[in-house]
């Protein structure tokens, strides 16, 4: 199992925003549907063995699960509306208990440190981190559990929590990408772990 | 310089397509503006050595020059509004000459083996293939032009073109990936060039 934890600073807590204005109004969304993207997308399948955590605020935490998504498609719009109707249930979530709002999307009421001690349970966490070992010579995790930011950098309290829960820590490469764009090369990594390197 | 040639076989080819359907009405638009984002996106700053180039239903190609772009943003919506701007002014794109539409961008008549030419001339064009030799073991070429098709797969005659016009058939991993996927993992293969590898 692959998870991603990705968290949404400026993301909606509540279903009232426009499904025309994700980069604006409903806090650049638009990250975050990327990464639920490029975290399950493959060119002719879902990826079945993969879990994706957005939080919302540090309120709300939606859960993306692979072997049970039925209406997933792969543009930023629908996905969105996903996440805008696990918000419309909010008060259904009661304590740390999920509430399935569509096949395989659930929500949750906790924020990032509810959620990074319940996946750092059953994985390896894995931080991020530009001055960590280049991610190509390492071996992979068996159960890796990746902590991303959306466009804002990790906040000090954030940071620091990820740095005691981490397991490892790694880099991608030279360049810092964005969350959506380092999820697909955390995959292209573990897909092609073992290929010969020119 | 590196360059993606991406072929939108459903996309647009008037402006008359509405920003709230870009998966559906706009033949699949999200796909391209995702590959635009992917490859000239990093975390802070724009690759300004990247050049895109767009082709829309075999008829025209949008170009967007990673060195002269001023409003490009990396949501799916403010993308497709470049691309829809690039096309009313349509009239004005004569033969071969293009006309800049907005900064970094501009619009071509010409369609797919057109654009394919000119771009062979100065670079090495790249084939995706599942059956190509696996990039991370391949020497990276300093100028590659990497070809793409959307959601669909390349149809015969583009696959033939290709396969003429083609220096390299490498594959990037066990797993057929979204053009867009495969465009940031393409970047990390030529940013992590020379990296050991586990």
């Amino acid at each position: 199992m692959r998870q991603f934890v990705i968290i949404g600073h400026d993301a909606p807590t509540t279903p009232e925003f426009s499904l025309d204005d994700l980069a604006g109004a409903a806090g650049r969304l638009d990250v975050l549907c990327r990464c639920v993207t490029s975290a399950f997308f493959l060119s002719h399948a879902i990826r079945e063995d993969v879990r994706v955590h957005l939080i919302l605020g540090d309120e709300y935490t939606v859960t993306f699960e692979g072997s049970d998504l039925r209406r997933l498609n792969p543009d930023e719009r629908s996905t969105a509306a996903l996440i805008r109707k696990a918000l419309e249930e909010r008060e259904e979530a009661i304590g740390h208990i999920p509430v399935e709002t569509s096949p395989g999307v659930s929500l949750t009421r906790r924020g990032f440190e509810g959620t990074l001690d319940d996946v750092a349970r059953r994985g390896t966490v894995v931080q991020l981190h530009e001055d960590g070992d280049p991610i190509v010579g390492v071996a992979p995790p068996s159960d890796p559990v990746f902590v991303l930011s959306d466009h804002h950098d990790f906040r000090d309290e954030e940071a620091a929590l990820l740095a005691d829960r981490a397991d490892e820590r790694v880099s991608l490469g030279p360049k810092a990408l964005h969350a959506d764009h380092s999820i697909t090369v955390a995959h292209n990594y573990l897909d092609t772990a073992g290929f010969e390197r020119y």
